[in-house]
C-alpha cells in the first residue's frame, strides 16, 4: 500500500511524517509532494532519504492521500485523486461541511469515516481538541449548551506562524517594534481575538468552525455552541476554556473517572500537585490533556473544565493518520496491486 | 492635603505617582513608603525629588492612605492608619469581602465610597476590568449569568512577574530551558490555567474574586457567574472573553450603543477595520477596551464580548486614585490642618 503527503514541507506535514513513522499503519511506500518551490527538498522518514516531487496535475498513484497544503489545493484537486481511486484524508476545510463527507475524529465518530465516498475531513483542530473531552460527557450527560474560549497557539497558522512570534519577540527583547506579516497585529506579549475571517454574524469563521463541527462530529444539530477564539504569544498546542450545561447533573469526580477511561484523554486534574493542562506538558502528546473539572457556578448540575491539546498533533497530522488506521483496521483500505 | 502611598516601590505604586501626577486630586503633599530594603530610594514626583520612607509601625500623618503593599501588610496596619485619621484605599484582598467596606469603582457604584468607615477596597483587577463592561448592561437588560475566560497578564503578579516573563523568554530564545519562581510553572510561551490558591469548590481563588466582587459591586446576589482565570506570556492588561444571559433580550447593536456613552469604556469593535480590544492597544490607557460584541449563540437575546484592560491603571492604580478624586468631588475628603 502507498501512502501520499500533500503538504509534506509545512508544520502539518512535518508531523504527519513524525506520526507516520511511529504509525500502527501498514504501508509499502510513503510519497511527498508539495510546490513547485519546496520541490527537490529531501526528508528523511524510518532512515531513508525522500525527495519531495511537485504536486502534479491529476491524479496520484497512491492509496491514501493525507492532504495538507490548504483549501484551495484540496479543492482544486481532490476530484482527480478520488477518480484515480485514492482515499483523501483532507485537512483543509474544503469538505467539512459537504454533507456526503464524513468529518472524523476516530475516537468520537470513527464508523462515520466507513461511509467515505473517497474523502474523509479531518476537523478544525480547535475542535478536535474539544470533542474529545466533550463526546463523553455528551453521551453520558447530554449536552445542552457549551461555551468556548481558545487559547490559541501560533503554529495554528503553520511553521511561518511560530517564525513570526520568535522572531518579532525577538525584536521586543531588542527593544524593537515588533511587526506583522502572518497575523492581523503584532503576535509578541499580545492576545488577538481574530482568528480567520470575521462573518455576518460577528463571529470568526474560526468560532463557527467549533460550531459547526462540533455540531457534526457529535450528530446533534440541537447543540447550542458559542465560542470565542483567541490567538495567543504560544508556540504549539490550543488550550480552551470549556462550561458545559448538561441534560442530566453529572459531579465533578463522575466526569473525572469518565473522561480517566477515555482514549485519546489524559485527565491531568490535581490542583494541590500543580497539574492541569498546559502547552508546555501537552506540547508533543498525543492525547489531550484534560483538567481544571469543576461544578459550574452558572448551570446546575453543569461542569466548567479546561483542555490543552497538541493542535499539530490531535487537531491535524495525527487525527489524519488515525483515520487511516482505523480504516485499514475495519479492512476498508486496501492496497492496489502495482508492478 | 496629604496623600501616601505604601507600596510605592512596586509596579501598581510606579502606576500610583503615574496617575496621580496628571491626576485632578488636589492635594500639597505626596509621601511614600516602601519595605525597609527599599527606604531611601528617589523617585520623581511633578519634577521634585521624593525619598521613600519605610512603612511606619503605626499611624501615618496623611488625609488619604493608597495602599499597594499585599495583603499582609494592609491587614496589620490599616486599623492604625484609620485610627490616624487617614481614608484608606486598599488596593489588595483583605478587606474587600467584609460587609463594612464599601468595594468601589467609581463608574459604577462611586456613591458606596461615601459610606465608608475608614477603609474603601479596590476590586481585583480581573473583575473591575469586566465590570465597567458588565454593568451598563445589567442596569438596562439585567444580567442573570456571566462566563468569563481571562487572559491575564504577567504584571498581575507586580513586577517581578514581567521581569520573569522578559529573562525567561531571552532564555528559551537561546535555546535554554526556562526556569519559573514567580509562576507556579514556566511562564514563555505557555498558559498556566492557575492564578492564586485553589478553592475546596476547584475553583482559584482568583476565579472566586471574580464571582464575588463582581456581585458585591453590582449590588446582586443573584448574579449566577463563572469564571477560568488564566495566565499568558503578555506584560500588562488582562483580556476577558464574557458570554452574558439577560433578563431582557439585547441587540448588539443596541450594546454597542450603550457602552458608547458609558464612563470608563472605549468601544473597539470593528472586524473589517480589525479593530478589537488587544493588549497591545489598550496598555497604557485608562479607559478598558470592549469589542467583539455579537449576539450570543447559546443564549437567545443574550450577548457575548471581549474585553482588555490595563489591569495596573483601571483594574488596581487608576481605580484607586479615581476613589480618592470622586470622595473629594463630593466634598468627602478633607485635609486636616497642619502646623
Amino acid at each position: 500500500m502507498r501512502v501520499a503527503i500533500v503538504g509534506a514541507t509545512g508544520a502539518v506535514g512535518h508531523e504527519l511524517m513524525s506520526v507516520l513513522e511511529k504509525s500502527s499503519l501498514k504501508f509499502d511506500e510513503l510519497l511527498l509532494f508539495a510546490s513547485p518551490r519546496s520541490a527537490g527538498n529531501r526528508l528523511m522518514f524510518r532512515g531513508q532519504e525522500l525527495i519531495v516531487q511537485a504536486t502534479p496535475e491529476g491524479a496520484i498513484d497512491a492509496d491514501v492521500i493525507l492532504a495538507s497544503a490548504g483549501g484551495a489545493i484540496s479543492k482544486e484537486k481532490a476530484a482527480a485523486w478520488v477518480a484515480g481511486g485514492a482515499v483523501v484524508i483532507d485537512n483543509s476545510s474544503a469538505f467539512r461541511y459537504d454533507p456526503e463527507v464524513p468529518l472524523v475524529v476516530p475516537e468520537v465518530n470513527g464508523e462515520a469515516a466507513l461511509h467515505h465516498k473517497g474523502i474523509i475531513a479531518n476537523p478544525n483542530c480547535t475542535t478536535a481538541v474539544a470533542v474529545l473531552a466533550v463526546a463523553p460527557i455528551h453521551r453520558k450527560y447530554g449536552v445542552k449548551r457549551m461555551i468556548v474560549s481558545t487559547y490559541q497557539a501560533t503554529s495554528g497558522a503553520g511553521q511561518k506562524g511560530m517564525d513570526e512570534l520568535l522572531e518579532q519577540t525577538h525584536m521586543v527583547l531588542h527593544g524593537k517594534e515588533a511587526g506583522n506579516e502572518v497575523f492581523a497585529h503584532p503576535i509578541p506579549f499580545n492576545v488577538i481575538p481574530h482568528i480567520d475571517a470575521f462573518q455576518d454574524n460577528g463571529y470568526t469563521k474560526e468560532e463557527m468552525k467549533v460550531v459547526w463541527e462540533t455540531r457534526k462530529i457529535l450528530g446533534d444539530d440541537s447543540l447550542k455552541i458559542s465560542c470565542t477564539a483567541v490567538r495567543i504569544p504560544t508556540l504549539r498546542t490550543h488550550s480552551e476554556a470549556i462550561t458545559l450545561e448538561l441534560e442530566r447533573p453529572a459531579t465533578p469526580d463522575a466526569v473525572r473517572e469518565l473522561l480517566s477511561h477515555s482514549a485519546g484523554v489524559e485527565v491531568r486534574d490535581d490542583p494541590e500537585g500543580k497539574l492541569y493542562p498546559m502547552p508546555l506538558t501537552a506540547s508533543g502528546k498525543y492525547d489531550v490533556e484534560v483538567g481544571r473539572i469543576r461544578e459550574s457556578l452558572v448551570f446546575d448540575g453543569g461542569i466548567d473544565l479546561f483542555v490543552a491539546g497538541d493542535q499539530l498533533l490531535k487537531g491535524a497530522a495525527l487525527n489524519a493518520v488515525q483515520i487511516a488506521e482505523y480504516l485499514q483496521e475495519q479492512g476498508a483500505l486496501k492496497g492496489k496491486a502495482r508492478a
